[in-house]
C-alpha cells in the first residue's frame, strides 16, 4: 500500500519532484495556493529524509524538499521538533523489515512535534500542543507532517522533548515485555542480555520501580567496570559480562537473588543461551533482537525437563493489534515516569541539518554512541 | 527417596537377598507366613527387572525373585499382564532422566493387571479386576505389585491386553499435546516430525477423530513410500520426508491444506527446523523428545516477525502438578477409542522370561521394531 504523506500519496508527490528536469522546487514558507476556485489552508513546505530504494542506509536517504500540501478539516499541521534515529528504523531501510513502507518513503516511526495549525473540524488540538504520532507511524524524519487527527496524541510538554520523542518504541517494548508474559511481583527476577541497549536500560529501570530484581549481561570490553557502574546506578542488582557466567555453576553467581522466571533476548547466539541458563524451570525467554546475527539453540531437554518457554515480541505488531487507546496509556504513564526522574537513558540531540552524521553514528560506524536524536 | 516395592522399601529387601552367601532366595507362590504372632495376608513371590546403578540397560538390569509381602488393609496385590518398555524407561535406567528412583530399582512405569487378592479394607475391586497404575508409577516389570489401592485404576478388560499396558505414556501424550497448547478445531492443521513414533501414530489418529488435519514429516528411508502408505491409512493428511521439505517453497507442498498452527517435535535439529518452517505466523512448536540428539535452532525472525512460541512437554510432569483425576478420565477416553478400532499402533507382545531379547529390540540394536510390550 502506498504510504500517505501529508494528504498526497508519496509518489504522487515525488513524481511532481523529479519528473520535468529533475529539479527539486522548493516552495516559499506559508504560502497560499488557490485551487479549484478557493482558498484551502495550506502547510509551511516540508525538508525529509526520503529513500527511493531499500539499500544502504548512508547510500540510499537524501534530504528532499516538499511543497505545502492541504491541511484538511480534519487534519493537523505538526512541525516536527525531534525524532530518534532507531536500529529498526535503519532495518526498514535496509530493507530486512518485514513491514516497510512502500518506496519511495520518508525514514523514522516515532518523535515528537508541536502543533502548528489545524484544520476547521480540530476542537481537541491547538496550536503550540506537543503531540506524537500514537501509535508511531512511517515518516517522522521531516520538519512538518500533516495527518489527520486521530494519529496525533497531545503529551505534556515538560519534559526535555528527546524523551518525548523517543518513549514509544524502546521504553513501551521494556515495559509490554515485562508487563505481557509472566505476571511478575516485587520480589521476583528478570535477566536479560544486551542491558546498555537502550531497551536493557528501560528494562532495569521499570522492573526497579515495581521491586523487581535484574540480572544483567553484557559483552565482555575493556570498560566493562565502568559499564557496570553505570548499569547498577540505574538499578541493576547484577551485572555479569559473557565471560564471567563461562562459569559451570552459574547459578552461585545469583547469591540471594531468586532464579529469574522471565529473560529478555536482544543478542541470539550465545548470549541467548547464557539468558536460558539462568532461567529458572517453567521461566519464558522473550527474544525481540538479534544483534549478533546469530540465532537462539535450544536444547531438547530445556523443552522437556526446564519446561523453558520461548516467546518473541514485536511493537509493530503489537501495535497493529487493536491496542491504540492501551498503547497511549501506557505512554502516558512512561511520560510521568519520565517525568519524576525515574527513566532516564542516554541521547544526543543532532541538529536535522547533520543527518549524515547522525546516520553514521547510528550505524555504529563511530563505535558505541548514544541514541541518536534528531532536532528539527 | 527410597522407592517403596510391595510394602518395603526395595533397599531393605534387596538387602536381604545379596547379603549372606549372595544366594537368592526363592519362595514357594502363596505361601503364608506367620509373624509376630498373627497369619498375615501375603502376597504370591514375585520376579522383577531390578538394576543396581544406572548405565548401559543390557548391562545393569536382571531378573531377580523378590520373597511375598504382606498385604495391608488397604493394599491391592496385583498379577501383571503386560507392561511395554518405553524409550522413558531405558532413559530412567541410563540414568539420563531427571527424575528416576534410587537404585536398586524395578524397571518400568506404565503396565497392565489383574487384581490377584486385596487387604481386608477394600471394597472398589476384586479378584480378576482389570487396573493399570494411574498415574502411572515404577517398578511395573515384575510379576507381582503390592500397592495402596489408591494407586490402581479399574479399567475395562475388553481391549487386548498390549493396549491397556501402553495407554499411559504415548496415547495420553499424543491428547494432551493436541488439547493443552492451541484450541484446535476442526478443519485446523498441526505438524510434527517422527511421524512413525508411537506418539507420532497416536497424534494422526487422534486428530483425524477431532476433524484436524496432520501434516507428517519422516526420515529419509528406502521404504519411505510404504511408511507413508502405513501412515496415510491411519489418517495422515500428508507425509513428507525430511528431504522433500528441502524445497525453498516449503509451503507450496501444503496444497489446499491450511498453514499449522500447532507442531510437534520428536527430533530436533534439521527436523525442527522443518516443523518450524511449516508453522503458520504466530504458530506453537512443542518439543517432547530428542532422537536425533541435536538442539533446536531458531533464527531470531522466527520469535520477532513469525512470533512463533517454543514450548516444552513432559508427560511426569504434568502427572505431578495434581491431575490424577484428570489423567484417569482422559485414559478412559482413550480406552474407549481404542475399543471403537480408532486407535491403533504396532506392538510385539514378548514373554517376560525373553526381556533381554525385547530390550535389545527397544535398544534399536536390530533396527526398527514394533513396540516391545513384556507380556508376564
Amino acid at each position: 500500500m502506498m504510504e500517505r504523506v501529508r494528504g498526497v500519496t508519496l509518489r504522487a508527490l515525488y513524481g511532481r519532484l523529479t519528473i520535468g528536469n529533475g529539479c527539486r522546487r522548493v516552495f516559499p514558507r506559508y504560502q497560499t495556493v488557490s485551487s479549484r476556485g478557493f482558498n484551502a489552508n495550506m502547510s509551511p513546505p516540508s525538508k525529509a529524509v526520503v529513500y527511493d530504494q531499500q539499500g544502504p542506509p548512508d547510500q540510499v536517504t537524501r534530504i528532499i524538499n516538499f511543497p505545502p500540501v492541504e491541511i484538511k478539516e480534519n487534519d493537523v499541521c505538526v512541525k516536527m521538533l525531534a525524532a530518534p534515529i532507531n536500529p529498526s528504523d535503519i532495518n526498514r531501510i535496509q530493507g530486512v523489515y518485514p513491514v516497510r513502507p512502500t518506496v519511495p518513503a520518508i525514514g523514522g516511526y516515532e518523535g515528537v512535534g508541536e502543533v502548528h495549525s489545524v484544520g476547521s473540524a480540530v476542537r481537541d488540538l491547538s496550536p503550540g500542543d506537543w503531540v506524537i504520532p500514537s501509535p508511531p507511524s512511517f515518516g517522522t524524519w521531516q520538519t512538518y507532517i500533516v495527518k489527520e487527527k486521530s494519529v496525533w496524541h497531545k503529551i505534556n510538554n515538560v519534559i526535555p522533548m528527546e524523551y518525548a520523542a523517543t518513549v514509544t518504541v524502546n521504553p513501551l517494548t521494556a515495559l509490554l515485555m515485562l508487563e505481557d508474559f509472566e505476571k511478575l511481583t516485587s520480589g521476583h527476577s528478570i535477566v536479560q542480555n544486551g542491558a546498555t541497549s537502550m531497551v536493557g536500560q528501560c528494562v532495569i529501570q521499570l522492573a526497579k520501580i515495581q521491586g523487581i530484581h535484574s540480572i544483567n549481561i553484557i559483552r565482555d570490553r575493556v570498560e566493562s567496570e565502568e559499564v557496570k557502574e553505570r548499569l547498577k546506578k540505574l538499578g541493576a542488582d547484577e551485572v555479569f559480562t559473557e565471560g564471567e557466567l563461562g562459569a559451570k555453576n552459574i547459578k552461585a553467581l545469583l547469591g540471594a537473588l531468586p532464579e529469574p522466571v522471565l529473560g529478555f533476548n536482544c543478542v541470539g547466539g550465545d548470549s541467548a543461551s547464557l539468558v536460558l541458563r539462568l532461567l529458572r524451570q517453567g521461566g519464558t525467554m522473550v527474544t525481540y533482537g538479534g544483534m549478533a546475527r546469530k540465532p537462539v539453540t535450544v536444547s531438547t531437554s530445556s523443552f522437556i525437563f526446564k519446561d523453558l518457554a520461548l516467546r518473541g515480541f514485536w511493537l509493530q505488531k503489537w501495535m497493529s493489534a487493536g491496542k491504540a487507546k492501551e498503547c497511549r496509556a501506557m505512554i502516558d504513564q512512561l511520560l510521568d515516569i519520565i517525568q519524576e526522574g525515574k527513566l532516564k537513558y542516554e541521547m544526543q540531540l543532532v541538529p536535522f541539518d547533520e543527518f549524515s552524521v547522525a546516520l553514521d553514528k547510528a550505524l555504529g560506524n563511530q563505535g558505541s554512541q548514544p541514541k541518536q536524536v534528531l532536532k528539527f
